[in-house]
């Protein structure tokens, strides 16, 4: 049973981080700076997200024993990264809603959102440059922030090429969500680390910890998708209008007999414009049918556990207070 | 006049250099290695291109007196950002055709296409790190790279939302066009030379050589596009179409009585789909006798001569072999 005035003093601590974050983005993107850039990039930056990723960067940094104000300019570019993803991703999947506002691309134009996108990751290359840090250990971390980002785009390739596949496995979801969501939740983690010096038996523990806790993360991303909706005005099965590959349907379609799996395939093929309520009712109650969030609930737990292990291995001044972070991280929305 | 002997050795040369840089490429895009991935990568660089910018930064290393071996990551990334920046802008500008077939976003969609530029960018930031030189020499590259890259996002912005103004100044264009072709032109000289560990006076004089010859490269391109079209099936007067802001429109607006500048605005700002054979023979008509074409060759011998005073203050081993590159850049298409 988790103790809760420990979480409540975690999430503090969490929130303290990232509150660190907003003057380092306000330097690093003047909010008048750029004529036809700066207003976009803002109104995406003010729209909410809890700058959880570089607050875990500033505390992984903290916890192996560095001052975490040398890794802000690497948290700083680790939000960047996030947000200038979600920018592109949003045109690559027409998504209209996000945050519950307009999308970037809705309200300044596809290609002004794919621009402004490129903009932001040059900003955040640039930004962890300017880490007070040898040059070893700035090309360490260019390094690592460009492998997560190239990793990022192979898992997208995966995701965007995917979409109501009939050979979907849950292996090939794993391997997906580990290249599109694990790599740059561990690039925090991996920035903090490398910013603490760390040796190389550490950096290979916080890799794989970040990316067991960003797989975690998706899982219970996908089935949030299904219960509350992403904040897309509160409609739940957006993932199954867009035919995306979640953990469901790669359990479902194999735990399917031919005629269900022809059905599932078939919705999950058909344009989101086309895809009817009572179509997404009907998926939803194969998944349950199917034991498809059972499974869901059991892998994220796994992983969870995972990552438990994992942080007994890495030397860090309160493994106590990382645990709390995953638990708290895979049980909240995006 | 040009010494025609010399000129066909200086193509040579760059030819020659230009040959190294595809291994290189084929070492860091294998062309079947990403499922979704790999095939538009090389649609896209398979499609031609004389790999100028890469050959420069051979060249110019060597010029400076370093093997230009070990140019050859950044002479690659170089490369990789120059056509990921192509996919990216064909995309931005909804261009159908580029030398002469169907744009990546055509082929395989727009979401992947966005997605397999981001992803050559990553794999670019990746092997500008593996440049055998120190860490600080690795930092200098990677901020070099990064730097450059925001200023072409900052000079794509002004160009994507200045179309059809009526207040667009040449200062206005030079500005823009030295931020989104400048910039990135010089980025390939300026690797070169921090390959060769040249002093921050010779960076300084070649970062400002590159960004004179991108500004004439670019004030070609756009009279090309008036009398050869750019390798769209043939077709002149695309600039127009799109409502680019050229240098020659931007002389135009500026010279024109209010009944023609109204007029002129007018046909720029149409969407390219309404805009017929005849206005755009009338544009260029009113470029021809406002004088446009006559300003726009000179600004380019205006900044080729400005080239040639720079070079004069780089201690490069053969001047009169630069003079020459510059010359064939300024005065070849696209």
């Amino acid at each position: 049973m988790p103790d809760k005035t420990a979480n409540v003093a975690m999430e503090e601590r969490l929130q303290e981080a990232a509150a660190r974050i907003e003057p380092v983005l306000k330097e690093l993107l003047p909010p008048k700076a750029d004529e036809y850039l700066s207003d976009a990039v803002w109104y995406h930056l003010r729209s909410g997200g809890k700058r959880i990723r570089p607050a875990i960067c500033l505390l992984t940094c903290e916890q192996l024993g560095e001052a975490p104000s040398r890794a802000l300019y690497f948290a700083a570019a680790v939000e960047i990264l996030h947000n200038m993803l979600l920018i592109h991703d949003d045109v690559e999947d027409g998504d209209t809603v996000r945050r519950d506002r307009e999308t970037v691309w809705v309200r300044y134009g596809q290609a002004n959102a794919i621009n402004v996108g490129d903009f932001m990751l040059g900003v955040a290359s640039e930004a962890l440059l300017r880490s007070p840090v040898s040059n070893r250990q700035r090309v360490e971390l260019a390094r690592a922030f460009a492998a997560a980002y190239t990793d990022t785009c192979r898992g997208q390739a995966f995701d965007l090429n995917t979409r109501g596949k009939v050979d979907l496995t849950v292996e090939h979801y794993l391997e997906m969500v580990t290249l599109k969501t694990g790599r740059y939740m561990a690039l925090g983690m991996l920035g903090g680390a490398i910013v603490a010096d760390a040796d190389a038996v550490v950096l290979e523990c916080v890799g794989r910890l970040g990316e067991c806790m960003g797989a975690a993360f998706q899982i219970r991303d996908d089935m949030i998708d299904l219960t509350v909706g992403k904040g897309r005005g509160g409609q739940t099965g957006n993932d199954i209008r867009e035919g995306k590959s979640s953990i469901l349907y790669a359990h479902a379609i194999n735990a399917a007999d031919e005629d269900t799996k022809r059905e599932l395939a078939g919705i999950m093929a058909k344009p989101r414009e086309e895809t009817t309520d009572f179509e997404v009712e009907r998926v939803g109650a194969l998944y349950e049918e199917l034991g498809s969030l059972e499974f869901a609930r059991a892998e994220a737990e796994r992983l969870v556990q995972k990552a438990f292990d994992i942080i007994e291995q890495v030397p860090l001044n309160d493994t106590r207070f990382f645990r709390q972070v995953i638990g708290y991280m895979v049980s909240r929305s995006k």
